[in-house]
């Protein structure tokens, strides 16, 4: 790390410990340089990183203050505490009306899982496709149909080395997204019946997954800011014969939460004590608008238990369907599984990845969708801190995409959801994120789709909205 | 269909039904046209035709006469009567210790399951990959990721017409590969402990299938040149609680059958009466060296009970993982498991087919496939004819790229494969094509990597192996 950015990565904590506060002055130039022992142009270049992450502004003559609207905002949702008790699942049929409602191309898809395909850089990947393909030895389609491309394995192998671990290429599996890696990743340490931990609220895939595979769901608490509650999961697993966690530390979907390093490594530590598989669902760990990519809870994996998952569809290469999973002492039978149920991945994708990889601009596209994704929060917390109705809570994730709104009792999101599509907005109603329905008042809003004056107004009319249910 | 080729068909017709048997002379050009009262220049085209699918070669200075090896050639195996007792499947273990093996490069792949690259256009598919994708509007990428790319659907409904049956696009949905279809179908239409027709031999991915769904299979006889016997499927479907057949109609792997069309239609309404849907495997059916391509089981199918599954894998673009399933009534409960299990398909494969058919090179290319494979079949029959045991029976089938070898007893397969392995050849053994493992002495063996003095020394060289195996 250089120096300004360690610089950088100070002030950066000392806003997250609120020891500089919404609307504080940091210190100017000259003195931060004189106190420090650094040279001016070192603070600059950490004032100007922390600037571009949304952190502080500049205002002209006066200085550079702490930024009021990611420190201060409005009331944070609390841990919603789940019922304690294991349950199959059945929440498929409600899954698929109401995301089947939300596909048309006029409706404002606040309800999206996805970012704008516009963020990415569409035409670049396009162009890596037939040289690549070109190129590539008509063996090799055989030979790594089932593992993936190894030159894309290698390459996934380097970016794990500087997110803070190393692993052998041989226990990447690539797969059809992550979504085909957690699945199989679930299929390959669970049997019918099993109970398997989830957060609380969960991502609906996850519960799909489970009922898909006849298991049963048990909730963890999950604070809308830290993630999992360890004395929660400490619990479950003293209570349930747990068979796998299905967690996702890094910006949680739905609610952005990211756990604390220190809560990673406990983690990891408590599943080691009890043998429990974690299956790590890390596909937004890089859409982080802090100062580095949080690490995976598969780097304090000293047991091979940890199942990380991840893909490209929603930092890089949305359709290409490249995602891949390292998981652990689970690997041999992840590849079986795959193997048997989609036989290989399109070699194409990879190849274009690889050569784009190879390229160089990746980490210039993703300064530039965090930034624009940052913004795009900025905007929507605004929009909701104004038109929402009073007494909503809403989080304030440090990445990602999504923001979990807690609107006050008296609004059923399934209502809202309902009321909204007939103005042609979708949102995802807070009935999809739990096997027992509980957050019946809240909603998931996509921001990775927003950003301009269509956006703007689908929020105001959604506060409108929950203002009459209310009044109602 | 033009003039000529409907006197081919006919002459085709003579020699499946033996009415011309192997040596026998055609009538000479000036009969023909003087008996059937049609153009010289039509006989001719007739004949011409005949002689590129193999059926008939000319002799210089004496005319056409009836191909000796398609006709003649070894005897056939009979069909090996099922135990007829629905059992649980565990072949997974076995299959993957021997296929693992047989990966490695310097291995002469007759144990393979796929033709070999070089014969495909890999090159022109590969130069449409990057125009599609840059002419691709980004939004499509999210909203046809299910079902997939809407154009090629269209066009694959085209190629239903012409294969003699219309559907609804909206019923097919485009999968990772024929072995995703199959597997969705498969996990669409039964529960845990449900029992399942299969073929006998059957290919060994159903039963790998079967067994990771926890399905029980009854084999139902079939007969190595008509494919699955009705008679037997009748009597299975009157015993047992048969909930789905996984059957391959057209050139069956690994027995190369092909069901008459009345035996097609006969099966699809027994199927109806019992209302047992039908999982029809189609990957191989454009490899025919007949005249056309052989009817699909759907295009008889008026309850929807056929879910049809194909790919493009085995005849235009391996490593391009496009497959797709019509799937009849079932088709809506499939595209939701599609969107459980791995979202969605790659675009760019999608996009770049898509514009390759609409090239209209396929079928060119199509005819020098079938041309290469059929002269690989006479080559791998003249070898064995040649080099394996007296006794030994041997398959003829009228496509795709697999021989079906019956050893005499004492010939141990799993014994062979490990012998053969040690001098760089591969073979399936038949151990892997029953849940009771009982083709013991039957390897199939894959012409499609063949027809070089490679090939011709692996068959000598698996020969001799055999033939010391039964002195020994």
């Amino acid at each position: 790390m250089k120096r300004y950015e360690q610089y950088a990565d100070e002030i950066a904590e000392l806003i997250r410990t609120q020891v500089l506060r919404a609307g504080d002055r940091l210190p100017s130039v000259r003195q931060a340089s004189g106190s420090r022992h650094i040279s001016p142009s070192t603070v600059f270049e950490a004032y100007y990183l922390l600037e571009a992450r949304g952190l502080i502004q500049a205002r002209p003559r006066s200085g550079y203050y702490v930024n009021a609207l990611r420190a201060a905002g409005g009331v944070e949702p609390a841990t919603a505490p789940p019922a304690g008790e294991s349950t199959p699942v059945a929440i498929s049929e409600l899954v698929f009306e109401v995301l089947g409602s939300t596909r048309q191309a006029d409706v404002v898809p606040l309800g999206s899982a996805f970012p704008s395909p516009r963020l990415f850089p569409l035409d670049k990947l396009a162009r890596c496709l037939s040289p690549a393909m070109r190129r590539l030895e008509p063996q090799r389609i055989v030979e790594e149909l089932t593992s993936g491309s190894e030159r894309l394995r290698r390459q996934l192998g380097l970016r794990y080395v500087s997110a803070g671990l190393g692993l052998d290429t041989r226990e990447i599996v690539i797969t059809n997204g992550a979504m085909e890696a957690l699945n199989l990743c679930l299929q390959a340490v669970t049997r019918p019946g099993d109970v398997v931990a989830v957060e609380s609220p969960t991502f609906y895939a996850a519960l799909q997954a489970l009922e898909r595979l006849q298991l049963r769901a048990v909730e963890v608490a999950t604070h809308p800011r830290h993630g999992v509650e360890l004395a929660s999961l400490a619990q479950v697993l003293s209570q349930h014969p747990v068979k796998a966690c299905w967690f996702m530390p890094n910006f949680q979907n739905p609610l952005g939460s990211l756990m604390p390093e220190e809560n990673k490594r406990a983690l990891v530590e408590l599943l080691a004590r009890h043998e429990v598989p974690l299956i790590e669902d890390d596909v937004y760990a890089e859409l982080y608008f802090g100062l580095r990519r949080p690490l995976p809870c598969k780097s304090f994996d000293r047991q091979g238990l940890v199942m990380h998952c991840s893909s490209f569809s929603k930092n890089l290469a949305p359709g290409y369907r490249v995602g891949w999973t390292a998981a652990g002492r689970f690997a041999e039978r992840v590849q079986r599984l795959k193997l048997m149920t989609t036989l290989g991945n399109a070699v194409a994708p990879q190849e274009a990845l690889c050569d784009y990889l190879q390229q160089g601009g990746y980490d210039r596209h993703l300064r530039q969708l965090r930034q624009a994704l940052a913004d795009s929060q900025a905007r929507a917390l605004r929009g909701i801190a104004k038109h929402f109705p009073a007494g909503t809570r809403v989080t304030r994730p440090e990445g990602g995409y999504f923001l979990w709104v807690q609107l006050p009792q008296g609004v059923d999101a399934l209502t809202l959801h309902r009321l909204a599509l007939s103005q042609n907005i979708s949102l995802a109603p807070g009935h999809l994120f739990s096997a027992d329905r509980r957050f019946a008042n809240c909603v998931r809003l996509n921001y990775g789709q927003g950003g301009d004056e269509r956006f703007d107004d689908a929020l105001r009319t959604l506060g409108q909205l929950a203002c009459a249910q209310l009044a109602a």
